[in-house]
């Protein structure tokens, strides 16, 4: 069993380097607060007895030694880079959960065959810099160090630079680092698992993704004198749209999921018909044939809105993550410790990328999830209770174990 | 008959003044350019003669002597002041079509009865100061002088402040000025003119309006873990009334308008479902009766809405003009300058707010539109016709000399 109360403990210094005033967090990726945040968790590596290795997008791998050298390792992580209004858990935990497992090895003598690695990686939450999940992203060969190196923030400032200017540009090739099998514990980020009254979420999966900006195109006008039948509101045209992508979240149950989360309306003046709207659409499922269902249904439904209506619409998908199914070796592994030390449990499918999506793609993959308050994360008001962080600890600690022998 | 082309020509010059690259211009109340478009009608009117007098508030009235000055001033104009991206006619034309009776009256030498005056009141456009109609609304008694001195703009600079400043805080109180009948020439801002392809619009009176603020709470949730049974998604419950909004202005034509202008959603990130959205609510119509059923209908689904989705809606009413019917005897005086000019001609019910509606509680008032290019104002590419321009000047004058005398 691992130590509970030191892994909160772990958890509450780290959130101490950015703490806002509502109990939140705000840590942005390759800040001088990241720099903090990092250099503290090495310290803590480094007092655990860990080797160090930096690769070039900054991934930070942290290795116990096992006996056989020759194996590679069983790695764990997640990031610590948080949201603007961020919490304490979404990350965070996923990295102090695995050094705590390298603690509770430690305390009790326990030599492992493979190799054990605590990682975290560069720039998961995308929101200084995109494309999120970055580090992870340049591991797996998704796209080029080049492109992420030149992602900027809004003050011009490059992911290049950044990196070099708070010492986090280390020299290993990205995916070179071997990996035998990647757990990620991680906060559920929704309210299944509370909802259910249950403590473990082993998850077999992450639900693909498909992100849109919309733009309807109307005519600007005067709200006084411009008669009803005679506009092109290009805000009403777009509220048809809105509710579209939430009936075809609907009919897609239960891992169908449709969300409208960004609104620009043009001019945005209270006497005055939208001219134009932009706004985003927000596309999940388990499969990639219910995705390409739902893909194909607001792309139709558009289509019509723009013939019915005489307004231009423009739709265009600016990412896709395909859904991720994880290894059975690992789903199993998560599984089965959970059941040997008797937490209640049900499957939930992560809503959200995480970095596991990308190490899925070079090693077997697996994730745990521990209940979250309200199932809210991405705010400062973001809660996690001790006991399911302990108890998510304790799956992934045996998990491990199995996989490293 | 006016000379269209000097009132073209002046146009033109006093649009220079604050002119945008796209052909608009951009003078808001009480800048610095909004002084150098004052002092130019200001030196215009000295030199046809005219007697200046600036009140409280920095109205500006130009008076020209009639042969009994008893008789209180038959007076015409508008506004100056532009929106950030206005045009070159909407209020300057009032102002200057007024200017061009009084030189073509000293063309032809004619003396009325009772004086003729040009006015300009201040901060119409209510852009960079709220209330709008600032100075003809503080004549009337609509609100008060302190009221007005101390509306801020963005900066914290006060409309008191910036009178002194500029060197327009009159001495004359507001409102003790008389006033025997007020005209107001203006495009229409509106496509109905140039739809029915008529060149005079005859204004019986203008829409009451009712503004909102409307205010709906879900809960802020990720869109990606979070099912959409268990979603309190604050756009899509928005969605709903904005498109009643509409539904309610076609419920009443021909003169119901509902239009939204104005939405912003929390936090607006592409994978947050939004927590609060805050929209602005636009209802018009032609008598109080039907604005007041509006009103009714809307603050009902509001109710209902929020009973069905269990979510939280506040809805409150920011401001209200009640509907304006002119006076029959300017109406009159229009149509029948209308008719002896031999113009086309139609009724054309104002959409939207003037100063007309502000004088018009103290004395008979009433306005003259002309048609503007595509129905556009509020906006650089606004445009009218020199022909139609003068035209409804042509109206001016001879509904001013039948009150005149
Ligand atoms: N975990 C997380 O918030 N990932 C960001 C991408 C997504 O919206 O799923
Ligand atoms: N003329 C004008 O734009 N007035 C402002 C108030 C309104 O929206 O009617």
């Amino acid at each position: 069993r691992i130590n509970g109360d030191r892994l909160w403990a772990s958890l509450m210094e780290l959130a101490q380097i950015g703490a806002t005033q509502k109990g939140g967090v705000k840590r942005l990726a390759l800040t001088d607060l990241d720099k903090q945040g990092r250099d503290l968790v090495v310290s803590w590596a480094k007092q655990a007895g860990l080797t160090v290795t930096i690769d070039q997008i900054g991934n930070v791998f942290m290795r116990r030694a096992g006996k056989n050298p020759a194996l590679p390792p069983i790695m764990s992580g997640s990031h610590i880079d948080t949201q603007p209004t961020g919490g304490k858990f979404d990350g965070n935990y996923g990295v102090l959960a695995a050094l705590e497992v390298v603690r509770t090895l430690n305390d009790h003598n326990i030599e492992t065959e493979a190799p054990i690695e605590v990682a975290f990686w560069t720039n998961e939450e995308g929101s200084r810099f995109v494309p999120v999940m970055m580090g992870s992203g340049v591991f797996c060969g998704a796209f080029s160090l080049e492109t992420a190196y030149a992602a900027k923030d809004t003050e011009g400032k490059t992911v290049g630079d950044e990196l070099e200017r708070i010492g986090y540009k280390g020299t290993e090739v990205p995916g070179q680092h071997p990996i035998g099998a990647y757990f990620e514990t991680h906060i559920e980020q929704g309210p299944v698992l509370e909802d259910a009254d249950k403590v473990i979420g082993v998850v077999p999966g992450v639900l693909g993704l498909s992100w849109y900006d919309c733009i309807v195109t109307g005519m600007e006008a005067h709200a006084g004198p411009t008669p009803m039948a005679l506009r092109k509101d290009a805000l009403q045209i777009s509220t048809k749209i809105m509710q579209e992508v939430v009936n075809i979240g609907n009919r897609y149950p239960p891992y169908g999921r449709g969300t409208v989360g960004m609104v620009q309306v043009f001019p945005n003046s209270r006497n005055v018909i939208p001219g134009e709207v932009k706004f985003s659409i927000d596309l999940r499922n388990v499969s990639s044939e219910l995705l390409d269902t739902m893909h194909n249904e607001i792309l139709a439904f558009v289509d019509k809105t723009s013939k019915d209506s005489g307004l231009s619409i423009s739709v265009e998908r600016v990412s896709y993550y395909p859904p991720c199914p994880f290894h059975p070796d690992c789903v199993n592994a998560v599984r089965e410790a959970t059941a040997t030390l008797g937490y209640s449990t049900m499957d939930v499918v992560s809503g959200a990328g995480h970095d596991a999506i990308y190490t899925a793609r070079l090693a077997p993959s697996g994730m745990i999830f521990v209940p979250c308050k309200d199932g809210i994360s991405h705010n400062e008001i973001e809660d996690a209770k001790s006991e399911h962080l302990e108890a998510g600890c304790n799956v992934l600690l045996h998990a491990m174990l199995g996989r490293a022998g």
